[in-house]
């Protein structure tokens, strides 16, 4: 293999596929990035076996076809450091790969492209497809409330349920569910998988923060590939059941609130300051007319918070873990949000204002 | 104790005194900042035994005398968070003290100030002043080679020499020396003492970065008081006999080379990259004319540099830590420097073009 490439457009093309790279392996092929020049161009590929991310073809001049793999991390760190524009990268027959830029030139132990796992393959038939930001964000607003518990394993994934139009995600975690949904573009056959939280959260570093740049998903029975445009990610689905949800979220309510979203934020992260033990502590809420009166108390102090707001109902106390509110309330983009209360020992369901794009339910601590 | 203060005044001074609060410790009072309201107005103190720190007066409307120690954490966190622009503190017989601001109100337990360790009595007398700016250059320019073996405790402080109308600040570490000089105002006696490292570390944290802004050193025979204006500090010295070093540094050399700073350090960090060792693997020197080639090998690879320069003198070849160097230089803020070379297992001496501010020496590797 030898070729010519920018620095700048090889070194973001390394930021994407390292998001598939192992860090910590018994495999050491997995923490390599395999290099292919072949009839399709330049593209880079890893693979963690959970995981695997390709690249599109990379703006590239290949003056000989080849492969190699070649540790991810010095070979980052080469690219990011070089003083040059351009990058020669040329292999030898004995799987060490020539790297030449600026004033630098380095020679770097490969292992031969062989012994890199494919991809699985993913036919590419019919796609459900959305803005790129618009995943982000799903995934985002709703991967905090996955099981973090190995011995629930479909729960360290989120539901993505595809029907009515729309892409549902959801997460649950055995004391919150979270629920967000968007619309799809076109017509499509309904579907429900589980895709593995670990795959969302690297997925999220590499979708593009503008809604017109759009993304493509296609599903085997145990695969999904996401189709960036500039690179494909392919994960693993979880296998089983997922947890059935939609008969916990309610429209009744005893009392509902209206509130302003970042000033409840902060008053729950005051209150939580006088938890030692990293905010398990619970807070209580006491909602009165128009005012919600936060309080916490532990060895250390207590702390006492007000909060304005439009208050329909009854008064009642009701306590919760606060990080569970803070972690849901801090996925919300809205300045103001209802929160319905049905009971003390109910869980409360936090809404937006209008429409029906998203529903977090939180289980209450006893009192 | 009884008094209100802005939230913001009070929050700096917080982040100042915390430089002296212990993380760690058997003794939870040294966790503590001991908020002080007396005749002299409202002052905060920590104190680590090692060293210990205590604002100026501090801008506040005292309604009531008295003194209590509180977490520095809780506290921090607590005004940190707050939501109003002004605090009320108001402590009860029981230690407790309420903080009132915005939305909020907290009772948090506190210590007795009685409980509170004193702070060594160092009498103003001869000061010696500088820029708090300068200072903080000399430290940050030289601390990084202090020892870190406890076995030569000596040589975990850095030197400080008041002589011939300046301030030197030497550091050591048995492979290489680093040694700063800046002007003094006005007339002193001479003095030489050994200020510990983590004294240093978080005296730079609170130093202005303005040079009109001025510091007063004053010393007992165990002590040493930085006077910063809003906040002094007292801490300990070292004991013992400093290294005599002067010695090791000579005007001769055999090679002299002046090269771009900046290119060297980036030479020298992609040469580094093919070390797994953290850049234990050496790198090789080869002076040539005008051209300063180096290399380095592992069982990763190779690398290979080039960084122009101008040479006086000899072709030579020499092996270094590259940390070392990079470290030196990265001290430096001038776009060129000297190197003088005496021979390939000899130490190297990076100086200014001109003048004789600082002065970097650092032992070879045998190749």
């Amino acid at each position: 293999m030898k070729l010519m490439c920018g620095k700048e457009t090889l070194l973001n093309f390394i930021n994407i596929v390292n998001k598939a790279v192992s860090s910590r392996t018994t495999l050491p092929i997995l923490e390599c990035i395999l290099l292919t020049a072949d009839q399709r161009g330049f593209t880079m590929t890893a693979n963690n076996l959970e995981l695997g991310i390709q690249t599109a073809p990379i703006d590239a001049d290949v003056l000989e076809k080849g492969e190699i793999a070649i540790e991810a991390k010095i070979f980052h760190e080469i690219i990011r450091r070089l003083n040059g524009d351009t990058v020669t990268l040329e292999t030898d027959e004995k799987n060490s790969i020539t790297i030449t830029g600026g004033t630098s030139r380095f020679t770097i132990m490969g292992q031969s492209g062989d012994d890199f796992p494919a991809l699985p393959d993913v036919v590419q038939e019919e796609a459900y497809t959305l803005g790129q930001n618009e995943l982000r964000n799903l995934i985002r607003q709703t991967i905090f409330s996955i099981s973090q518990e190995s011995t629930k394993q479909i729960l360290t994934g989120e539901l993505f349920e595809m029907k009515e139009n729309a892409l549902q995600v959801v997460s649950i975690d055995g004391y919150r569910i979270s629920f967000r949904k968007s619309p799809l573009e076109h017509d499509f056959t309904e579907k429900s998988v589980v895709v593995p939280g670990k795959t969302l959260t690297e997925l999220t570093k590499i979708l593009s923060q503008e809604d017109e740049d759009k993304v493509h998903l296609y599903f085997t029975d145990k695969h999904v590939l996401f189709d960036l445009g500039m690179a494909t990610m392919v994960s693993r689905l979880l296998e089983g059941e997922y947890v059935s949800y939609e008969n916990n979220f309610t429209e009744d309510f005893k009392t509902k609130i209206i509130i302003d979203t970042n000033e409840l934020i902060q008053a729950l992260e005051r209150a939580s300051l006088v938890s030692r033990d990293n905010r398990k502590t619970p807070v209580r809420l006491e909602l009165k007319p128009n005012v919600l009166v936060i309080t916490a108390r532990s060895d250390m102090g207590t702390a006492y918070e007000e909060v304005p707001n439009e208050t329909d109902g009854d008064e009642m106390q009701i306590a919760f873990n606060p990080r569970y509110l803070i972690e849901a309330l801090r996925a919300i983009d809205d300045e103001k949000v209802a929160i319905r209360f049905t009971g003390s020992l109910s869980p409360c369901t936090i809404v937006p204002l209008e429409g029906k794009a998203y529903q977090y339910l939180i289980l209450p601590l006893r009192m």
